[in-house]
C-alpha cells in the first residue's frame, strides 16, 4: 500500500454502466484503506444495493464540493464518498437498460467538468458498454472520443501501461484492412508529438526514448514485406529526430517487445491494436491501465469490459481499477510538482 | 539437464550462415554434455576456426552414418560429431558471401534426406540469411518453404512454442495490407487441420483445444470492427467443431493471451505474424522455437536471425538453439512411442 498521497483535490471515479462490474469494484474497493482521496460519481442506491448482493459493509458520505469533511478526504474503510449522479430506471445487476445510458454519459460529463475545473485532481473510469449508448439513441465512440470532444481537442492518443512496459496506439478501433490507409505521416506525426510531449509533462520523463514499431512484419524487411515503412514512417522518425526526438524504429514488433528492447525504451508506439495490445495484456497480467493522452485533464481508466456475468456476484478482479487510480495519482502529483 | 534421450538416432543440426552466429552456438553447445545424440551438418574448418576465435576447446569427430563410434552417440564435452558439408570460399565471421549460399542449401538438403530416410531422427536449424542465397541468384523463400518442398508438401504451418504458450500462424511473411485477403476459408480449414492433427501426432495431444483469434480488433466485434469473423472465420469454426474439433473462437487476440485464456488452450492460432509472435517471442525469453507443421519430418528451429554483427565474438545467446534440440527430441520420443 502507497501511503495516503500529498494531492490536496480528491480524483473522481466513474463508476460507469451500473449493470456491470463497476459498482461491484468500488464497493469491493471500500473494503480497504484507499490510498487517495476519492470521489465516486454514480446513484448511491447502485452501490448500497451491490454491496448487499456481494455481503460487504457500506457506508455513504455525500460529497460537497469544498467542503472538509465531505470534500472528497479518504474515506474510512467500508466508505465511500459520492457525488450522487440519479439512474433514471433501477438496475439488475447484468442487466442492460438503455434508460440508464444517459446516466452514465451524465458522470462522465460531470467528472470530466470537475477536473477541468481543477476540482477533481484527475478522473478514473470503469467501464462503460458502448453499445446500449449507441441503442439509446447518442452517438458513442467511447469514452476517449467522448472526453475528447468534452475537452474540444481533436486528437488525443490511447496509451496503456502496466509494470512492465506502455504502449500507445497509432490507430485503435479500426478493422484490420482499414489500418494501412490510416498510416499516414500526419496521423504519425501528431501522434509521437502528443505522446513525446505527455511522457514529458504526464510522466516527468525528461528526455522520452519511444520504439517505433513497423507496419509490416519484420518492419517490412527493406521493403520486401511492405513499403510504408519506407515511404512513411522512416521519412517521418528522420523529420521528428531533426527536430530533437528520441526515436527508435521503424522496428519489427516481434523484436521490440523483446526484454532487452524493452528495457530501451520509455514507451512503445505500435501501428495498431492487435499489434500492440496483446503483449501489453499479457505482461500486465491484469494489471494493466488505459491512459488517454493529449487532453488537458489527467485520465486513466481499467483495461477490461463491463464483465456483466460477473456483476454482483463477487469475485471482480480489482487489480486493474487499483493500478488505474494509483496512476491517476501519480500523474496528478507530476502535474503539481 | 535432461537425462541423454532414448533416441537411437541422432538430431541433425545445421549451423546455417556460416558468417552468422551458427557455428558460434554449436561450438558453445559443446562446451556442456549434449542430453542429446547430436550430427552437426557443416564445416569441419568453420568450426574449428569459430572454436579459436571464441577461445573454446573443440574437437570434431566424424560422423559415419551407421557406426556405433561415429554414428552420432552423445559426444564427449568439447567435442561436436560432423556431417562435412564443404565450404565453397572460406568465411570471415560476420561477412556474407554468395559464393557460399550452394553450401547452405546442401547443409538443409542433406539433413533433410536423412530425416525422410529416417537415418535422423529430426532436425534443427540454425540461422541462414535469406538474403544472400537470393542474391547467389536461387529461389528461397525461407527454411520453411524450402523443407515443404524438398517433402514435396504444398501446405506446412508455422508454430512457435515457448514453455508459457504455442503460437500457429494462419499467415506468415505478408504484408499487412495483404493479409485480409489472405484469411480464406480454404486457408483456415487446412491450417487448423494441420494444427490439430500435428498436436495429436507431433505433440501427443489426444484432444487439442486450439484457441482461434479473429482478424479485427476485438474479433470485429460483432461486425462493428470488420466482418471477416461473421464471413469467414466463425463458419470455419462451426463446421470444424461439428467434424469433432475443440476450437475456441474468434477471440479477441489481446484477451485470448490473457493468462487464463491460455491456460484453457494448448495452442493459439493467430491469424498473421504480428497478432501472434510479440507475446509468444515476450514470454518465451529467448527461448522459444519455430517448429514447422504438416512435414513426414520433424524439424526446428531457433527463434532468430543469424546476428552477424556478434558472429566469433562470443555471448550468443544459445538458449533458443538448446530449446529447439529439446523440443525435436521430445517431439522425435513421441513420434518413435
Amino acid at each position: 500500500m502507497r501511503p495516503l498521497s500529498t494531492l490536496n483535490k480528491p480524483i473522481a471515479v466513474t463508476y460507469g454502466e451500473p449493470a456491470g462490474i463497476g459498482p461491484d469494484l468500488l464497493v469491493q474497493l471500500a473494503q480497504a484503506p484507499q490510498g487517495h482521496a476519492l470521489v465516486v460519481l454514480g446513484d448511491p442506491d447502485v452501490l448500497q444495493q451491490r454491496a448487499a448482493a456481494l455481503q460487504l459493509p457500506l457506508s455513504i458520505k455525500q460529497y460537497h464540493p469544498g467542503d472538509a469533511a465531505g470534500g472528497g478526504d479518504a474515506a474510512e474503510v467500508g466508505q465511500l464518498c459520492v457525488l450522487p449522479i440519479p439512474l433514471a430506471e433501477s438496475v439488475t445487476a447484468g442487466t442492460l437498460n438503455r434508460a440508464n445510458a444517459a446516466h452514465v454519459l451524465a458522470m462522465l460529463q460531470r467528472a470530466c467538468e470537475g477536473c477541468l475545473s481543477q476540482e477533481f485532481a484527475a478522473m478514473v473510469t470503469a467501464p462503460v458498454q458502448k453499445s446500449i449508448i449507441i441503442e439509446s439513441g447518442v452517438s458513442f465512440q467511447g469514452h476517449t472520443e467522448f472526453l475528447a470532444e468534452a475537452c474540444r481537442r481533436e486528437d488525443v492518443v490511447m496509451l496503456l501501461a502496466c509494470q512492465e512496459m506502455r504502449v500507445a496506439l497509432l490507430t485503435t478501433h479500426l478493422p484490420l484492412s482499414a489500418v494501412p490507409a490510416a498510416v499516414t505521416p500526419t496521423r504519425l506525426r501528431t501522434t509521437l508529438n502528443i505522446l513525446h510531449q505527455d511522457l514529458r509533462s504526464r510522466f516527468g520523463i525528461a528526455e522520452p526514448r519511444i520504439a517505433v514499431l513497423g507496419l509490416n512484419p519484420h518492419a517490412g524487411e527493406s521493403g520486401h514485406l511492405g513499403e510504408e515503412e519506407t515511404h512513411v514512417i522512416s521519412p517521418v522518425l528522420a523529420e521528428l529526430r531533426s527536430a530533437g526526438m528520441s526515436l527508435l524504429g521503424p522496428l519489427p514488433a516481434d523484436t521490440a517487445f523483446g526484454r532487452q528492447s524493452l528495457a530501451q525504451c520509455d514507451a512503445v508506439l505500435a501501428m495498431y491494436h492487435d499489434q500492440g495490445l496483446p503483449t501489453l495484456k499479457y505482461a500486465g497480467f491484469g494489471r494493466s491501465v488505459n491512459v488517454t493522452l493529449g487532453l488537458p485533464i489527467i485520465r486513466t481508466s481499467v483495461d477490461h469490459g463491463t464483465a456483466l456475468d460477473l456483476a454482483g456476484r463477487g469475485g471482480a478482479d480489482m487489480g486493474s481499477l487499483r493500478e488505474a487510480i494509483s496512476l491517476a495519482a501519480e500523474l496528478a502529483e507530476v502535474a503539481a510538482a
